[in-house]
């Protein structure tokens, strides 16, 4: 595993996190892991009581927890503990692999790359591309021309940057990813073939953005896609051209919006939804997995099905559906009880 | 935005789409420009009269009409304006990146690239691989064994094309995008396993088709998977071994069709449709977004759902199931009525 | 077509599959195809009796039958024509594109590459890598620090393999597929900004696994994501963080398998399902087309619908709802009836 071996206490890692030490405070920690395969010297997580027995038989050294648990172990006793554990694996993550510019890397002449960033082996970096300071592109990235690379992102081997893309700050695109591609644009000509209508945009990715891998995002016709600070994409992700996606948003795996689209913040999109053009989707929407929205939605929706609905009057549809064999059975007998008195003697 | 800045008059202009000019023809253009970006040298689009009044107010030059509009700025005027744009789009469109084959590059000596092709950073072109005309090679781009591509391509960064592929003559495949890979086929063997069927045929790609990114088009297992002249895939499409796709088809994005399907021509496939194996859909078909077609298709279907029936008979289908609850109280209510009467005394 | 053009003779690929020769055992032999393209030294399948006559009139030089046919040819007479047409074309493979290692390639000081082992045009094989023997590495394939790749691997251009990823033995991956991204975890901080969770394991793929192109593996939060020998997957699926799937396992195109899903042995899942997170479904069990897997699935479960239901009580569920219209206005009709008789004089 990945995990870097540097000694640490435990009372260093509570301050990270805000925690109360209960127990030995100078207990040395040198990673974090899952109870099932820690070690003596691995600090594990309490997210569900259920497993505190477990916790107590495994070889961890010391364990974080939201209340202090009966684990004969040392303890950070934090507020939130899934917050904490985030924060303290980022504190074991493994160093960066490369420093510089690896010398098989091309990077053209007019572009800017910050000292402290780091370019792997095999990368490209294009015309008056600009790449920030301790930004990280592994092998096989391409950069395009006039490109913006804030600082702290991290590029995985093979993402590709079309032309005039511009990233914030510690942005992080996972492998394969994709942005600024052309948008789906086509117009019948007069011959009845379709004649592409150049996608001259281009895509605006904030701050504290992640996609997952093989994500593709589409370039603006006119004007930018904007992906919005904060906001995480799952793997195969669809942006189309043009959408406007709000900050901390969801948008979990093989979802697909078309074009046009405005997605307000905190909207969580689940996998394998589908989202029409030119619609908006209101902030604090919840759309349930391999949702077919059609129509806009106001802000706080939760919806579900297709066409995209309330979601408890989809429950009552569903329930309703799952009888929809019965109803028809019924309907039929019905209708045969009705038959049978007309043709009662007319008394 | 990726626009070239040399002028031109916007007489010059109207003469590439045999257009009249209103006003003075000597307006000079230097780009094309959404009416909220424009500035004093774009030209602009009136595709909609509700945006003649803000066109009116917007910085830009001038403005392409279908009919003479009350704005006060010089006017093409065209028969069909979204055409118009498309085709000046295309002639402000940005230089190619890269001219001739760039040192890093890797170009097997049995290949031949013509001298006014261009091989970017990093690409690679395999044994006896033709590249025509005009062809832009992005960087990362793998041609492998054995194939054909035409005059006036683009090839965006990262696109594989296995051994045999055939491409024709100004194609486009945006970053990702892999063609040639194996088909699905394999059969269990005598202990159960399942035993990969080689795939021996090849992918063969029409004139001016164009796909999306991050696209995955299969090899025939024996014989060719085709994609006919004209037709447009979007991102993340699968194309299944031995499919036959037509000419002037719209298939959109994260459709999926299985292999051995044979579709007509100028066939939409809108959005996340999947279409079972062995199936034929006939010319003019339009399959509405998220259909699973599952049985053969005539010419000029017009289907929705899961199976897909025709789209009239959805969507009545859709209006029961969206008053499916209220069905089921009624039918409860008339039963309830029913067997109150069967207890009548039977006066 | 990419098939080699020694020869050899019917009775030597007789023994290749234990078949009986019906005929000249010494006919000539060069490859491998279809009927409707077979040459004159051309082996071809009798799949189905209805090809034989069309058989007859190819000029193909062969065929292999499962029992002898009536066709002017001679034959290889085999238990199962599907398995050996497997493994005749197998032998028939163009040799491959590879040998050593390319100049162009970066390969890490600290990696091990086995003598036999190819590693193609500027690809990437990183710190402390390992790969086997006889394993082709096609170009732009980038191979992350501690990942082991076993013998006999074919690794399609541009995939990528993240840090500590295991590969078993004759394991394909097509191109643009990427093993080991971070799985999609993330937890609201304090102040409401989504926080990622480091994603610290890794990925251990079985032996004679097979993956499609620009296919997502995510790597394990903590441990690892595991998939089991002999499994196979088709394009552009997905696979969550901490999924163990099976073996022999059929997963086809554009599948979405949440994260901690546990999959069993020879489970299908077919184009497009979609399956929710920390489910569990049972070995044998077959998920048809567009499936939405919400609940467990026991062992041998067969299942279709979203929500999935055993597929018998799905088809009666479609069953009704292809009448649902109908069912309407008979309610409606009913409904009629039963008011009419109410208005009846109280006889």
């Amino acid at each position: 595993m990945p995990v870097s071996r540097s000694l640490r206490t435990l009372a260093d890692l509570a301050a990270l996190v805000s925690g109360q030490v209960v127990g030995d405070p100078g207990t040395p920690i040198a990673g974090v892991a899952d109870p099932r395969q820690a070690g003596p010297q691995d600090l594990v997580f309490l997210l569900d009581p259920k497993y505190a027995e477990a916790i107590g038989q495994s070889a961890a050294a010391a364990v974080v927890v939201g209340v202090e648990a009966p684990i004969p172990k040392p303890q950070i006793v934090v507020a939130k503990p899934r917050v904490a554990m985030a924060r303290l694996m980022a504190a074991f993550a493994p160093p960066a692999p490369f420093t510089g510019i690896h010398p098989s890397a091309v990077i053209d002449p007019t572009a800017t790359v910050h000292p402290e960033a780091a370019i792997g082996p095999l990368a490209y970096v294009g015309t008056n591309a600009r790449v920030g300071a301790g930004t990280i592109v592994h092998p096989g990235v391409a950069i395009g021309r006039n490109v913006t690379v804030g600082a702290g992102c991290i590029l995985y081997p093979r993402v590709v940057l079309y032309d005039d893309v511009q990233l914030g700050d510690r942005v992080i695109l996972h492998a394969g990813t994709v942005v600024g591609s052309d948008g789906y644009g086509f117009v019948p000509d007069e011959a009845g073939h379709q004649l592409k209508i150049p996608q001259m945009g281009n895509v605006i990715i904030g701050d504290d953005v992640e996609t997952g891998a093989n994500v593709a995002i589409d370039r603006g016709t006119f004007g930018s896609t904007v992906i919005g600070r904060g906001t995480k994409l799952d793997n195969l992700v669809h942006i189309g051209h043009n959408d406007r996606i709000g900050e901390d948003c969801l948008i979990v795996s093989q979802v697909g919006i078309s074009g046009s689209v405005t997605v307000g913040d905190r909207v969580t999109l689940a996998g394998q939804v589908g989202v029409a053009g030119h619609l908006s989707i209101g902030s604090d929407s919840m759309v349930l997995a391999r949702t077919g929205v059609t129509k806009d939605l106001p802000p706080k929706s939760f919806v579900s099905g297709f066409p995209a609905r309330p979601h408890k009057e989809e429950m009552r549809r569903q329930a309703a559906l799952a009888s929809i064999d019965r109803m028809r059975r019924d309907l039929a007998e019905l209708k045969r009880r009705l038959d049978a008195r007309r043709e009662e003697p007319p008394r």
